[in-house]
């Protein structure tokens, strides 16, 4: 799998290089690549206690992102997925430390142990204060005697930092810290594994599986899962963190692992907020990436008892971006509608044949949601059939309330269905289509005369013809034939479908950003559809 | 592929609410779901010019996520890569607009201009000011006469957000806005397409290919091309841009689309940075998910050019955590390492048949990559192969520099090779490893009695003991065997390697987090390593 990189021996420089050269100077490093990778405050003056985290690179933001007034004074970069060298932790520490101190805050892996608690017995040799906390907030195994450190992690970053800014003494944070970390729980789930530089992507989660309880390092996670739904997903993660969950408000780290969309988290944002069983979960930090796992398409929930000293410290505003800063967790707050909005109701009527042609092309319509998504995956963004299929289920259900007698009324309505319903260029389209169809009725036109008119309004407003690659291509002709009967008009409609295949680049619409290579050979979708359509009313009516 | 979502049908409500419930009553919705969906200010009092953007959904956090003071009043949420209805316009516009009137910012597709126009109409009517203006930033297809809008609109919602803030009349504002769509230009490159809920992925892009210039809604980009490195598509990217960039200072968006990494974004805003067709871009803004395309794997990079006006409004600060804001581009500033690092240097001395074995060992080790990545990825994060093999190459670059000649010297300053370039738990228990065998010689025990003991206190300090899933399970027969000769001790090793790969849950290290089904069947990778190791030599030497 191609990634945005130069080659694995410099990705970690690289990275930390971009990140430096787009701080706007509140970032610095030591001189010391490719071996020693700490990135330190610009503005450090050692008159502080000093808070020094770090271990493997392909966390970002983790944990150089968090390097800043209120947070950390320095990061001890490694590898990916590879601890930093103890020299390289040495060096952050000597570089950072004054009188008052450093706190090393450590996540609880073997190596990182080691190279932290090495570097701090060499650093405690030159006479200076280290005090190092182990942070061991996942509880994806609880038999297990070394838990791993997760994103819980930035709760401490958050709390010390705030404390360290604050002018408080290296016991009084060690000890916040400390207490923090016995309180906290993590736990991640997964949908699929991540990506790291250089090697192959292992394919361990199938289809409709998930995993639950990952560490942050591609390992799998304890077990897998069917994998139900959003709902389900983040009900299973709070129902292990429930028994963690005590009296008394809790804040949630939101954590997104890596490649799960911003829309994806505000769902599960969105499921945590309403959940019974986060009942006491009051505040939220995210969701947001914060502690990641490279490509990591997973989110992790990490909770922590809030009480009013860390609630201020939790609170305290900080100036990097990758903190999104911790907000009460409420329900949303609507507005009424304004007036304005509704069209006048027309009076609904019974006309039992066109109710069944009307049901028969929604049904026809829905039926070819797969086909003409996939078409239209060839040359644009693979919706049409959804939309088209959504505006029928729609139309469907308000058959009731049409005007089904009065063909004049009947495509206004429909016109007014689709504007509301269906959005996207079609919608728009299609309403314009049924408006005018209505309107050239009313002034006393037979249907495949009125629906001509349609046609010919949006060739205005769109501005396309025939031949350009539009549904016109299909719905022009069918509508020329359809006086001659439906057979007709499907095979006037079937021809213009097909002859889209042979168009070149499309003249209007989201496929005329396409290269003619990607077309050729494909239908036009919306060409495709107004065809199946009329096939299909043929073979019935 | 699965998605944390809970149905096609209430993806984006369930994200809007999400984001709403975690706002901390920032925001609020208009009582209009599912067909309106229109997020506002929950503060707006409507004395100041609306700011109205929206389009379809799969943009996150475009662009709910910057509505607040400073940037939009209001987003109009379509579904996913589907325009809003008009009436879902019309009614975001009718919810926030006052006397002062509103402006309309429209990324240029044919849906959204059909839609945001014709409620543009319909609010006029109701005797609102209303002025629109549309994006279309995408220099992808010079040739298009209607260019799309992409992650530029980013900056016209920033300076007219700044500008309405400031209590600018509704004239200005569109005329600074439409003089910012004028002079910017946006381009993307993509690795990957994007996963439309519901729908399966389509395979577009070949491995070791890229696409040029694609839009935001997964259609296809204009010219497919070699993929060759970060620093190579970033070039691409701005020469295409380079044209579009005058003299004086501009500033990049760096956007990423979805799933790029935060460690691949930093190497590209590095390449940007240090590019020399970017010369002129003083400024950047990201690098951040602003205007994604669900998970695509991509990202763009837009430039406009800053003078004192908009200087001022792009730096404007934003509580929105969606908006990174603006900083200078500068060299990353370079602190020297701190005194107290660099151990003593031993004395070089030649010793051509200890350089042979060293080399070989490193050979062997360097030549086992793949093959213990492979394996350690059933049971770890992947890494163990590349960890060694980058030891190893380290190693041999050194070969020049180090006592050869002397043992207890030698393994010394192997040991302190080691501490300083491989990182890792590995790393630090290797460096324990030779150096306790260094301190052992120079007690004057034999080289293989000397390895014995560099054992036992990697076994002390580690906690692990043979039968644990380690090295040691290798180790430790091959040292006790090697008295009887190398071909012994091969064949120790490789028994005592595949021994692990019966052995259950781990007692140490990473592979003690895997459940016991991972592992079994799988050597350890530690143990592995050893073995190749002595059978290497025992074939050779």
């Amino acid at each position: 799998m191609n990634q945005f990189i130069n080659a694995r021996e410099t990705l970690v420089t690289d990275a930390i290089d971009g990140l430096l050269e787009t701080s706007g100077g509140t970032l610095t490093r030591l001189d010391g690549y490719p071996h020693i990778k700490v990135v330190c405050r610009a503005d450090w003056d050692k008159s502080k206690v000093a808070l020094i985290s770090g271990g493997g690179s392909g966390h970002e933001p983790a944990h150089a992102g968090f390097v800043g007034p209120g947070m950390l004074t320095a990061a001890v970069c490694g590898e990916v997925f590879a601890s930093p060298s103890v020299d390289a932790v040495l060096a952050g520490i000597l570089a950072v430390t004054g009188d008052s101190g450093c706190l090393l805050i450590v996540k609880n892996y073997t190596g990182d142990r080691l190279n932290f608690g090495l570097a701090a017995e060499r650093a405690r040799a030159f006479g200076l204060k280290v005090s190092m906390v182990v942070v061991d907030d996942d509880i994806a195994l609880p038999d297990l005697p070394q838990p791993r450190g997760v994103a819980g992690t930035l709760f401490v970053h958050k709390i010390a930092g705030a404390m360290a800014e604050a002018g408080a003494d290296l016991e009084q944070i060690a000890l916040s810290a400390q207490k923090a970390i016995e309180n906290m729980a993590s736990i991640g789930k997964s949908l699929d594994t991540c990506t790291v530089p250089g090697s192959v992507k292992e394919d361990r989660i199938a289809p409709g599986m998930a995993e639950l309880g990952l560490g942050i390092h591609g390992e799998a996670g304890v077990q897998q899962v069917a994998f139900k739904n959003a709902r389900d997903a983040m009900d299973l993660v709070l129902a292990k963190l429930a028994p963690k969950i005590g009296k008394g408000p809790h804040v949630a780290i939101l954590n997104n692992l890596g490649s799960t969309t911003p829309l994806e988290m505000s769902i599960l944002a969105h499921e945590l907020a309403i959940s019974d069983k986060a009942a006491n979960i009051k505040y939220i930090i995210g969701p947001a990436p914060m502690m990641t796992s490279l490509d990591m398409h997973e989110f992790s929930v990490s909770v922590l008892p809030v009480n009013e000293a860390n609630k201020a410290h939790l609170e305290h505003p900080v100036d990097m971006i990758a903190w999104p800063g911790m907000r009460p967790i409420a329900p949303a707050q609507l507005r009424p509608l304004p007036d304005g909005l509704s069209p006048i109701q027309p009076i609904p009527s019974a006309h039992p044949r066109t109710r069944r042609v009307l049901e028969h092309c929604c049904d026809l319509l829905i039926a070819a949601e797969n086909a003409l998504n996939e078409l239209d995956a060839k040359s644009g963004d693979g919706d049409t059939g959804s939309t088209l299929a959504t505006a029928a289920r729609a139309l469907k259900k308000a058959l009731d309330r049409l005007p089904l007698a009065d063909p004049t009324q009947l495509f206004r309505a429909v016109s007014n269905e689709l504007s509301q319903t269906m959005g996207g260029s079609s919608g728009v389209i299609l309403a314009i289509f049924f408006g005018a169809t209505g309107d050239a009725c009313a002034s006393g036109k037979p249907t495949p005369k009125a629906l001509l008119a349609g046609l010919q309004r949006i060739g205005q407003v769109g501005g396309a013809s025939k031949g350009d690659r539009t549904m016109i291509d299909a719905l022009q002709p069918a509508l020329m034939a359809l006086p001659e009967g439906l057979d007709v008009a499907a095979r006037a409609a079937r021809e213009g479908a097909d002859a889209t295949a042979h168009m070149g680049r499309a003249k209007a619409g989201r496929a005329s950003y396409v290269p003619e290579e990607n077309l050729i050979g494909h239908n036009d979708p919306g060409a495709e559809a107004v065809a199946r359509l009329f096939e299909g009313l043929a073979k019935t009516m």
